[in-house]
């Protein structure tokens, strides 16, 4: 099952031409991630990475972008899992437009667990593995 | 033949892991993409967003990420174009830590020359052709 | 009375020396300003900027920092009205951290209603007086 | 005598009113720090934040802004010092457009010598005060 994180784009989010700014659409990917972690983890994303010394960074993203947001638009991000292997875990994104519900944004973003003090992957606890399960897609 | 845009990496591009955070990878190739303009193109790229009204929305992106960069760290950005179609264009980028020179990311990032005012796309002038021609790898 | 806006400390917000980016306060406080317009205002921000082409640009800032946020932190943004003038609204702003109730940031800042089109100030209208009016400390 | 810094605004630096959004400038004046630090002192600003585990935190800010950047704009950042204390300095930031050398925004940022660790002000040193007795005025 997808979580669902709702976020206003911002002032400062657009360009110079006047829509979001594409590098923003994985920073509303992370919001969603970190919100997920927030609601649903045993320990938040700060705590995991500041006293657990882990992380979740991103090594492969595939991603297509179909319609702007714009300054006042509020964005609706969905979080799924695709795939989780020894160490690694792909979420899925969809973003879309409250105002009309248009896709705006699709991603498939691969992440490793890794210390955060080494930099080398690490496997998944089963506690991870059960809290990314909730968000694979239902049979 | 690659363009190379160098862009040191500021106090604020670090996250709460102490890497530069994942999207600011695309700031830095985006950076890249207007520094190519204001050195090669007749007209610059806030002159053909604000006066011709022309823009390069990205519609995908492929990437995947190798090294991080850290508070410092001076990014080496390499700029070619992998492909051109009628209104598309496939940019690919490198991005190396300058201290050592290893690879840390890479990406093909798909553009589509668009009306900033419709959002259709508009054919590529034999003006960006040319200029995106330099950008294409040797035979 | 105040105008209240809880906002999370995202995982980019930090700098190289692990906390709050200083100018990011000013970002905390401009959301706050939004979320206002959003609660109250019979016109949201956006809405005024696009439609009405009215903005309200800082002129002057008096600001000190008494306490870091770090990554995990909620920042308890405060939104108060310390002065009106024909054109001009100086907004007082207080960032808490809500773990701990301490004050990290207070800010006086001076904005001017102007038309985005010539940047020329704008007399306030009685509906943005009756709007900032709530603002104002009780007497 | 001043340390200038020159700096592109970016397609992602204005706001939804299309100029600079206000707390960019105060990331101008942070760049421009940094590239002092780079140019003048026997250490870097990241090794003195990495290494040292010192920082220069903000404590205070007055600022006033005159006219807009847009994008396409240069920013000419010029910062003296304009005050030494037992650990703190306050820096001046003076801020032009290039295209017409009309002053922008200026400010007095006033920063303290910290200890990253403990967050308690520490002593400006020696090689610190020769250092920034380079920006003051001339008399």
């Amino acid at each position: 099952m997808a979580f669902t994180s709702v976020q206003k784009i911002r002032f400062d989010d657009v360009d110079g031409a006047g829509i979001v700014y594409y590098p923003q659409f994985f920073h509303l990917c992370h919001a969603a991630f970190e919100d997920f972690f927030d609601s649903a983890a045993p320990v938040s994303y700060p705590e995991l990475v500041g006293q657990r010394r882990l992380g979740f960074p991103t090594v492969a993203i595939e991603s297509s972008f179909s319609a702007p947001l714009v300054y006042g638009d509020v964005a609706v991000v969905e979080l799924t899992v695709e795939r989780m292997g020894r160490s690694s875990v792909t979420f899925g994104y969809q973003i879309r437009r409250k105002r009309d519900g248009v896709l705006c944004f699709r991603a498939s973003i691969t992440t490793v667990l890794v210390s955060i003090d080494t930099m080398k992957p690490v496997p998944l606890s089963d506690e991870h593995r059960s809290l990314f399960e909730r968000l694979l897609p239902e049979k």
